[in-house]
């Protein structure tokens, strides 16, 4: 999974019929200190995520393994909100 | 999913018998802010998309969960066209 | 699917028996001008491409959805010749 | 799979319910003399690995090819702790 | 596929069991020119590989379409040895 930052949100009203339902995130990816490192991805929302809130993303086959996204032609999805993260025992983030 | 505009359109008569009647759309990866990231990737329209939208594409084994594409060697299609998106509260783009 | 540019030939007599009698080609990533930018693939060949040919190469599970490639362990594959393409109603590539 | 270190551990408790009992670590991809490439991941961690350890990690579909991970969403896992790689015939690392 | 050359051999003692028996080998990542492009894989090895030879290296699910791999958590398989490859009519490698 990738570590993300919820950055904004995005509206389709024309799309495949079986995207229909799904809220889309807009996250930008960020690095173990938290800070953004350039790439970003729209994502599906799995788990009612808000905005400035650190989340996992999956990407790939994997981001069809939740009841939200399951038959949908989705490749990513937030499939948890980050409560901390520690790195060599420090904590870097904490809810 | 990832945020694109659809620069072009490319056409391939050659081509294995599967991937008859898709269109197929050149499109130019974008940043949260609208500007090209300098990627790009030749998707399929699932989504009637025209050029200069903002577009939303799956990539890998989702971009096969459409009607469109269902069992065919495609591994990029468009499956939105983006109405509006916003980052931090501030709308950056509303079609 | 990403565009490319046949650039050569690759022999490969000791392999895994289920990638007997395909042709392996070597394929050049381009931009929308039809430059370089640096990535290649060895492309399975689906479709009979010649070296200096744009086409377009499909990778991931969805490589695999050819007659040519069904079942094998191949990760990419040539699945169609450019014929043109034109950005912003000018065109770049005409064959 | 690509070698990385772990640097840090990281805690979800709103996820969906299908990640439930995976441990997730923060993994730093490194290069062939353990120097971090500056990419990294969350993976879920499928063998026990410590902080500071070299581990390889599997992703895409082939991460949810473990029993700790089998049917989730999750599409990065550590299947393996490092005892020592060579490179040139030279040992670069022996844990 | 992707283009690499083995440099080196990686041993894991501490892994998934259905991980057992397979050999794993670091291969760095060649441009058509054969030079190392700095990315690098660590790839099992299906077709008894060895230390300076360039290879083919499938990613992803069809890592998993060998005999060697069938089944396993295992997301990057070397399936051939390089004979030689030759770019614009050029020999650029014989064995």
């Amino acid at each position: 999974m990738n570590l993300g930052k919820v950055v904004g949100t995005l509206v389709a009203s024309q799309k495949v019929s079986s995207m229909d339902g799904l809220k889309l995130l807009l996250v930008k990816y960020v690095d173990s200190s938290g800070q953004e490192t350039g790439g970003q991805v729209v994502a599906a929302d799995a788990v009612g995520a808000g905005i400035e809130e650190f989340v996992l993303v999956a990407t790939g086959s994997s981001a069809r393994q939740t009841d939200a996204t399951d038959n949908r032609p989705c490749d990513a999805v937030i499939l948890a909100i980050v409560d901390s993260w520690e790195v060599g025992g420090d904590i870097v983030y904490k809810k």
